[in-house]
C-alpha cells in the first residue's frame, strides 16, 4: 500500500484524527531532571509508549516533534526510535515533524533519517520546510508514493504570514507546485488559525491531504475545518491530547487520562463527517 | 566573548574560512556500511575526529551538517555530539549546519538542542530556515550575544530563488528583518553562486556577518566574493577541502591530506584580504 492508501484507510477505520507526541518536559506526568540527559530520555520512551498506546485505538495518526527528542542529546534520538518503531507496530501512521528542508546530499541524508525502512526511524511521512525551493524535495519525493511528505505551506503561528504570504503569495506559490506534482503522496500542512483563507487553499488543493495544526489550544475550531473538508483531511492536536487542561497536580493514571482525550478528541472530529473522500 | 566577538578573533588569526563537517559515506577513505549504523558512526566519528585535528590549525570554523550524522541515528547524533566537543577544545568555532526552523516550545527545544553548553552540543551557532516568520526566531536571538545564528536568506542551489525570491522578494524581507535587530550574533547564509546579487545583499547588510557557500565545489569563485568584503565574512567549503578531487583511491594518509587542502583552501582566500572588518 502506498503512503496515501495506508493513511486514508487509517482515517476510515478511525477518523480524521493526528496526536503529536510532543514530550513537553514541564507538562510530563513525572518529574524530570533535564540536566540528566540519559535519565530523562528513559522517562520519555517510557511516557511516548504509555502515549502510543493510549491513543492507538481511537486517531489514525501520530506526529512525534523531534525537537523535544533531540533536546535530549543521542538518548533523546535513541527513545525516539522506540517510540516510532512502537507506534507503527501498533498500526498508526507515524509523520515525523521534523520540518526539515536542505539541498543534494543532505536532503537525501535527511530521507534516510526519516523515512527509510532500513534507516533509523523509518516513519511514513516527514513534514519538510520548501524555502530552498523545489529541487530540495527531490530525495522525498522519489520515496513516493511509498512514503509521504507535508509541505509546510502555511503554518498555524500567528506571525506565519510575515513571509510565508497568502494564498497570492509565495505560500500560495508553494500549493500550486504541489498540486502540479500529482503525487497523493505529498501533501500540505496548512493551519486552522486562519479561517479565512481556508477555502483558498482547499481550492489550490482540492485533492491534497491536507495535515491541520493549530485545532483546539490554537484556536482553530470545527467551523474552522469545514472549508477544509472537500478533500481529505488530517487534524492534529498535540497538548489537548497528552496534557490535561488544568495545569493541576499532575494525573496518577496518566495513561487512562491520554485515551480519555484522544477518545473526545475523536468523538469531536467525529462532528465534521469528513472521513477520508480519498477513500471513496 | 559574545559568539561575534569570538568569530572575528578566529577569522582574524586564521583568516575567512569554515570548513564543513559532512561524512557523506560514499566518499570517506574509510569503508562502511551504512546499513550497520553503530559500526558506521564509530567510523564517522573516528573521521571526524581526525579532520578537527587537520584542519584546526589552517581555518576559523567547523560547520557540522547534521543531516549526515542523523542518518545514522542515535549512535550517529552520538558521534556528532563527541566531533563538536573536540571542535570547541580545538578553538574552532562550531556552527551547526542544522537549518532548523520552527515555533514556540519546539523552537525552543531546537535552541537547547544546538545552542546551549548544558544541552547535548552547545555549539557557537546555528543554521536557520526562516520560514515560519520571525517569532521562529526568537529563542535564538534570546541566545545572542553569547550565541550566534545565521538565516538561510539566500542559499547557493540553483533552484534558490523559486520561493526565496532576490533582494526585492522575501530573502530581501528577512535581510531587511536581520538589519533591523541590529545584532551582531544574527548573521546570514548568503550562497556564492549568485554574484549578480552580492552587491544588493552586502548593501542590505552592510555589518552582518555572511556565511557563504557555494565556493569552490558549486562554482563561486574569489571574484564573486569581492561584492561581500566590506562587511565580515566567512567562505565554507566542504567537499573541496573534507576529500580529494581526484575521486581517485582512498588516501592512504588521509588527515594529511585533509590538512593540505585546508591550508591550500586558507592560502587562496587569503587573497580576497579581508581579515574580519568587525575585528579591526
Amino acid at each position: 500500500m502506498t503512503f496515501a492508501e495506508r493513511l486514508a484507510a487509517s482515517v476510515a477505520a478511525r477518523g480524521p484524527t493526528c496526536v503529536g507526541l510532543d514530550p513537553h518536559l514541564p507538562l510530563l506526568p513525572l518529574a524530570v531532571d533535564p540536566q540528566r540527559r540519559a535519565e530523562t530520555a528513559a522517562v520519555v520512551r517510557d511516557w511516548s509508549l504509555g502515549v502510543v498506546e493510549a491513543v492507538a485505538p481511537h486517531v489514525a495518526a501520530i506526529k512525534p516533534q523531534v525537537a523535544f527528542f533531540e533536546a535530549l542529546g543521542a538518548p533523546g534520538v535513541a527513545a525516539l526510535e522506540v517510540a516510532v518503531a512502537a507506534a507503527r507496530r501498533a498500526g498508526l501512521v507515524v509523520i515525523l515533524d521534523a520540518k526539515r528542508g536542505d539541498i543534494g546530499s543532505t536532503a537525501e541524508a535527511y530521507a534516510q533519517a526519516t523515512l527509510d525502512d532500513d534507516g533509523p526511524l523509518g516513519a511514513d511521512a516527514v513534514t519538510l520546510s520548501p524555502w530552498l525551493g523545489p529541487e530540495s524535495l527531490g530525495p522525498f519525493l522519489a520515496r513516493m508514493p511509498q512514503k509521504g511528505a507535508f509541505l509546510l505551506v502555511r503554518t498555524s503561528n500567528p506571525g506565519a504570514g510575515a513571509w510565508q504570504g497568502g494564498p497570492e503569495g509565495v505560500a500560495g506559490e508553494v500549493a500550486r507546485w504541489i498540486a502540479a506534482q500529482r503525487q497523493p503522496g505529498l501533501g500540505a500542512v496548512v493551519g486552522a488559525t486562519v479561517p479565512a483563507e481556508a477555502a483558498a487553499w482547499r481550492t489550490l488543493l482540492p485533492e491534497a491531504w491536507f495535515l491541520v495544526p493549530g485545532f483546539g489550544a490554537q484556536g482553530g475550531t470545527l467551523a474552522d475545518l469545514r472549508a477544509l473538508r472537500s478533500g481529505p483531511l488530517l487534524v492534529n492536536s498535540s497538548r489537548g491530547v497528552l496534557f490535561p487542561a488544568s495545569g493541576g497536580p499532575r494525573e496518577r493514571d496518566w495513561v487512562a487520562g491520554v485515551g480519555r482525550r484522544a477518545a473526545a478528541f475523536a468523538a469531536e472530529l467525529a462532528a465534521l463527517d469528513s472521513r477520508s473522500p480519498a477513500a471513496s
